[in-house]
């Protein structure tokens, strides 16, 4: 499958460490599917309010959870949408050049309320599905009543940027190689750990195989 | 040490989901230290950019490397810093009682450009040694050159809020628990690995103990 290349505009353009700007739409969705929480920016009453929330998408939308936000979203809100892996620390020879590899994907648009109920429920099976692959169909799903109580957002995911960082410490020719010291990266991986089942559950209820088989891959 | 408590105002005012609000400064403390990158809300033409960028502090102050978003910050610009560390998927017996559980911290204020050099030194000082202790000492410290080449940011510590989720889902004593489906938490940790040295690296350079001894470790 060809992509369509990311757009260049205003806001998507890479002003600073061009070399780690991506147009590729697949390094995009690929940051977005290696993790399920974003940081999510909104104006409330021209402030500037960043917020956690758990996402899900398909080829046109992110969909966020967006309780914490509902308040300052109506129609046309502008809002930036980030999420960022950290893959290590990178140790140069000189403080000037330290830095960290890193995946990060940035979106900007008009999050939208979603109200269809049908919408709603397919958004919120992304959102399901993308955090825990497989939940949909063991959980119960959302009634009509959780289904109103519930906020949801889409954002376009039109206009966006990546920036990847990858690799060693940029100062290994120049004049500081000469002072010995390590340098090099130190990574940073995430994994999942063994089911902590819910304390109220009966003794022999068994962990789902969809849930036991995430125990000690990798996240993100 | 007795800190004063976060402040209860407007901005850091739990209005959703009271019960995991924290009003204790140790917490935010704690948030803090435990990881090195913040996501950096700012105002750009109306509109709101969500960028992540590395941190150190002080008792006082943040202090945010902050190239990406200096050409916004002026004198009394409004920001927003959160810092979120993602513990793990709460797997309820019901698609609406999922969750995360998480840490998170969120810090309100005006960015001010750092220029006195003594003070843009002690910061940068915070900030490296926040992410890699004991790499101040052992890395090429800034140049003068350097020093007025690095935009660094302080950020006021006194307007900030916390919330925090532990624990098990909440649908263990309503109607879904009669299910008998499987619910609990999937925790996430993240770890440092071996360090990597920079292939530029002569082979016999020893990795420094302070580094070396994180492998392993936990982070966050």
């Amino acid at each position: 499958m060809t992509l369509d290349p990311l757009p260049d505009t205003d806001l998507t353009r890479h002003r600073r460490l061009r070399a780690q700007g991506s147009l590729d739409r697949a390094d995009l969705n690929a940051i977005l599917d290696a993790g399920f929480v974003c940081h999510l920016g909104v104006l409330v009453e021209g402030r500037p309010l960043v917020v956690p929330t758990v996402y899900g998408r398909d080829e046109r939308y992110l969909y966020l959870h967006g309780s914490v936000a509902s308040r300052s979203l109506g129609g046309g809100t502008p809002v930036c949408v980030t999420v960022t892996h950290v893959d290590g620390l990178v140790l140069a020879r000189s403080v000037f050049e330290h830095g960290v590899n890193y995946r990060s994907a940035m979106i900007h648009g008009e999050a939208r309320k979603v109200t269809d109920p049908e919408e709603k429920l397919e958004g919120l099976r992304r959102l399901t599905e993308h955090a825990t692959p497989g939940q949909w169909s063991y959980a119960r799903r959302p009634n009509r009543k959780e289904l109103a109580a519930t906020t949801l957002l889409a954002l376009s995911l039109e206009e966006a940027s990546v920036k990847i960082r990858t690799g060693p410490p940029e100062d290994g020719d120049g004049p500081d190689a000469e002072l010995g010291r390590w340098a090099g990266v130190l990574p940073l991986t995430s994994v999942w750990g063994a089911p902590v089942a819910d304390p109220a559950l009966a003794a022999e209820t068994p962990v789902p195989e969809h849930i036991a088989r995430r125990e000690g891959t990798r996240y993100a």
